[in-house]
């Protein structure tokens, strides 16, 4: 059982200490989701008190989040190279393979990665697993969600079409298209499902981020403040 | 230099063969492009004459064409299983390798030829290639141009954003996305480079159909009549 209050003490140790890797002049990927919101709180103080910074947010929420707390915003089509991106992540494995989505963000999320030269993942230790095995969210085209369910019950996957709540029937993206949350119980070979899923006709972005692992770094915190991990080195689990 | 009304009476061959293939109480996929629109003709005729088919559009012309000549339809998310698909290319190899999306169609398309148990392509000679060298059309969000585009450059391809003629910009497709015109020169291993593109983050889809060479049946039409091929059989070049 997490307590709750020293998770968000965690999240807010991760999210500053992101925040404060961030330098003058940077371009700056802004992810989605709670911890991600603390680094932008920090931005927004660091901001000012002088720093220049140029935001690309990951989500409509981000957006409207960072306009509100005065951090400047640009699109990832003005700005295709990212300094250092800051996201949050739903599961972390030692090999820094992702599973990310809950928030329905991931495929922006996954753009601004790639376009990213170094991406700082924060989380609490809830977060942390020896193999990934949290569902998969998958963007998929609203024209072709039942044969993509079809499919992904074949190759062993527990596809949920995600329902919306304060909307009737399913959630629908930022990018105006339907989420699969899809279990495969523990996944061996991540990269092989990401490529395997990302190849699906229909499929816009699946949720496992495989390829960024090499330039990711993961921040992470709790009531006792935050580690910095590296890849496949000690993992406080 | 072809002949431009030879080549339309074998877009007429090809498709009218094709046609004849649907057997009654299909499920038929509908692709997009002057030869399948040949097939729907006939399809068409066939169903003043008492065929029963369910129609599956792959593009908003394709339904409205099939709305006008009296073709029923319904979704893929209505039948997720297709019969048959008839369907055009840009470029087919002796492997029965694909380059689709000229028509900017080529999302909803791969949707439809993953679906269906069978896949019939219609072509006149100009499309059949030993090797696959025409641009890619790639489906992209709007979102991500820019970085796909810089990104193609790095992996040696020739990106081009495909314009509007009669709408000022970009084209945008069906499905309110963009276009890049991708030249990679002579592709080498087109079923590679098909997962590579598709694993890009901001691909939606490209337009390499290398994974339903197993079920598919090449017809090609020409003044003098049409030619069922096998794959990697006998190809007419």
């Amino acid at each position: 059982m997490v307590d709750a209050s020293a998770q968000a003490v965690g999240k807010r140790e991760a999210g500053y200490r992101a925040a404060d890797m961030v330098a003058d002049g940077m371009v700056v990927g802004l992810g989605t989701g709670s911890t991600v919101f603390f680094a932008m709180e920090r931005l927004a103080a660091r901001i000012r008190e002088g720093l220049v910074i140029t935001g690309i947010p990951t989500s409509f929420q981000t957006a409207i989040r960072a306009r509100g707390c005065g951090i400047p915003l640009a699109t990832l089509n003005d700005y295709p190279v990212i300094d250092l991106a800051i996201d949050g992540a739903d599961q972390v494995d030692p090999g820094f393979a992702l599973i990310k989505g809950r928030g329905a963000a991931q495929t922006q999320e996954k753009c601004v990665a790639f376009a990213a030269k170094s991406l700082v993942i924060v989380a609490d230790p809830s977060k942390l697993t020896r193999k990934l095995d949290a569902v998969v969210p998958i963007e998929v085209l609203s024209s072709a969600y039942v044969p993509v369910i079809r499919y992904l019950k074949t190759i062993g996957g527990v596809p949920v079409l995600r329902e919306g709540i304060k909307k009737d029937g399913p959630v629908i993206t930022d990018n105006g298209n339907m989420v699969i949350d899809c279990g495969f119980g523990t996944i061996g070979d991540p990269t092989a499902l990401d490529i395997h899923l990302s190849s699906i006709p229909g499929v816009v972005t699946c949720g496992l981020f495989t390829t960024f692992a090499d330039k990711t770094t993961v921040v992470v915190g709790d009531s006792n403040g935050c580690q910095v991990l590296s890849r496949n080195g000690q993992f406080p689990l």
